[in-house]
């Protein structure tokens, strides 16, 4: 079953910038972009259903790929009590933070997971996502990871989606490892992480690096084990101080480092290097109210492909918004929307191992795209909130939502 | 026709405070709320239509008090021209900023205008939004002007919205009186403004007290005239420097002073005093990267009731979420969610001059409120960006959208 969907505009992405078509066509077959181009250049075609876009500008569907979707309880109680003036210290001996995240988590049954993220789904569905990064990491051990992945991997099957599942086993120490974090980093190499694997549920593995998690040393015997078991890595790197994560990480050919705040040039230089996308998260910048900026400039010099993600996650990204987040990479980091349209498209395609397939609007890719009714491509990233009047096409069938 | 709904828990927001009441029922009666309490207080009743809430928390339908909603074009290419590296005095030979809006709206039918303002209000719906103020400012002339608030009362008859419409003709100086505000202002007060008030379209008087815009004594030429014709008065105040707007606000019992970055503690103690509502505006501060912060501090100590708003228009806060303006107002202004949601309900609705039928959940208001499938009040404020599960209800209605 084949669709010619005329009337619109086209800004590819081809490249990582536009590549606007202007009075464009595109033909989907089978879930794939079979012609893409001028309407003026398609030959007549007989038997396809024909859709009316009205002058739509179309972009490649927005990939999230940076997400904790799946996650217990939430933290606005937190969140309330430290703008009452309670300090991070009472709220942490209250067993606040992480710990409260996991210990909700663990207590959820699998489909307490699965409604409550699917909510938080249909949220960033609504803005126009259409491939979607979830990582585990509130778990902590075999059976409340596999939990979380099992969850993410059935999100991708119940929804108009493209899930990709990331084990993040080494995000923080979990209770019963107080004080022996080495020990730790050998279960999740011995035990947790080959369990999974075996079980087909993870796609990537990443690993959280900073003093307040893991050390380099412990996120590389993560790495070694992730090679083993021939899957790729991604890194929180560089967040709130500089580890050089993100060079161990680009050492391992790793998809992305993501946060990167407090990263150097030689870190960006490494990374370009290597191919690792990195993964800014302007919502986690904004609720912490962080004030080191990423290294936009260097990350230009050395062409650094860079990709804008919502790190939706109860601590300190409750972002339900991709399109929030593309203002926010533009009006706190200065990325350009052309820049910040790639960062949710192409490169983010890119940072999740899906560049061959998804990211850009090129005849033989996924058919995944958005329809927006707005004035010309700027609009995404300026629009603060609320939503957009649009239409989703996932592998060449409009969603309903 | 009376309603029941009940299984749901109450922030009535009476007092400024969520004033909870959990376990609770809500009657409605020909639009207004006749009970609300303890459903075990409640006496058995017959007849009525009951609503299962589904444990749902209950607060005011949000009001939006100050929005620039209706205006022609927008301004993203300009957004991104800036991100590009060109300068405001560059973009401003070009024609643009506020001059491109005037422009655009005088060169927009009052259809085109009704469509794309529709727009923009329905997305602030989705976020609960049951009553909104619209502002003029973009005409600049008693033809335009009135397109712009005949508008603003078209939505409030085509949508499930209660509109309030400001007279804004002292907003910025039209081209026609360039080097001659004193004579813009004297046609303000002797034509624009009495025609406008004579044929119904104007439910208060705003102005602009900057440098770059009006003075004091100008701004003061308008109240007197808005005082005559017995409209309230409201004023963009102090958002770029200390002029004490807001203190002449405060003499005229103006409704709301707006914006308030510079204002200092003389003005609240005017404003304190005069009831007048001080009107936040963090999407302007953010889309401006404004280092100023408004004084919670002295707001708090004297008393001054703080509202919130999305101050949406094209040029400084294309916000199109009241919700992400409660994030905002917390995460930036460092508000608690208890005061940010009184802002978008009862002080919201003082701001307007609806403080008595408006803005909380009392016996006798009127029923507009949303039920949110949220865990608790401070999630309103916690979620960034996105869409909540909510039901909203207008007038005892719940709308469909
Ligand atoms: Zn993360
Ligand atoms: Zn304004």
């Amino acid at each position: 079953m084949a669709t010619l969907w005329q009337h619109c505009h086209v800004a590819s992405m081809v490249g990582g910038s536009y590549s606007i078509i202007e009075n464009a066509a595109i033909i989907t077959r089978a879930g794939l972009i079979e012609w893409i181009g001028p309407r003026a250049e398609l030959a007549p075609q007989a038997g396809l259903e024909t859709v009316d876009l009205a002058g739509a500008w179309v972009t490649p569907g927005l990939i999230d790929c940076h997400t904790h979707a799946v996650f217990g309880g939430n933290r606005s109680g937190e969140f309330e009590q430290r703008l009452q003036g309670v300090s991070y210290a009472e709220i942490a001996a209250q067993g606040g933070g992480i710990a409260s995240t996991v210990r909700a988590t663990r207590a959820a049954s699998e489909e307490q997971l699965l409604a409550s993220a699917r909510q938080r789904l249909e949220a960033l569905m609504r803005d126009g996502v259409t491939t979607v990064e979830i990582k585990s990491g509130y778990g902590l051990d075999l059976v409340n990871e596999r939990k979380m992945l099992r969850v993410a991997r059935r999100l991708g099957d119940a929804l108009p989606l493209t899930v990709r599942s990331t084990c993040l086993a080494a995000h923080a120490l979990p209770p019963e490892y107080a004080g022996r974090a080495d020990d730790y980093i050998q279960h999740i190499c011995d035990e947790l992480l080959p369990a999974l694997a075996g079980e087909g549920l993870v796609d990537a593995v990443d690993a959280f690096c900073e003093h307040l998690a893991f050390s380099p040393a412990q996120v590389e015997r993560v790495f070694i084990k992730a090679r083993e078991l021939g899957l790729p890595v991604k890194l929180h790197a560089e967040q709130l101080s500089s580890l050089h994560g993100s060079s161990l990480a680009a050492r391992y050919q790793a998809l992305s480092a993501d946060h990167l705040e407090f990263m150097t040039e030689d870190d960006a230089i490494a990374m370009a290097a290597a191919g690792t996308v990195a993964v800014l998260l302007p919502g986690a910048f904004y609720f912490l109210r962080e004030t080191q900026l990423p290294p936009m400039d260097a990350l230009r010099r050395h062409g650094v492909k860079t990709a804008l993600a919502s790190d939706l996650n109860p601590g300190t990204s409750p972002g339900l918004s991709l399109r929030l987040m593309l203002n926010m990479g533009c009006t706190l980091f200065r990325m350009t929307p052309e820049e910040a349209l790639a960062g949710v498209t192409t490169h983010a395609a890119t940072a999740l191992g899906l560049g061959s397939t998804h990211g850009t609007l090129e005849a033989g890719k996924v058919a995944d795209f958005v329809a927006w009714q707005i004035e010309r491509p700027a609009d995404l990233a300026y629009w603060l909130g609320g939503d957009l009047p649009k239409r989703v096409v996932r592998g060449g069938v409009q969603s309903t939502f």
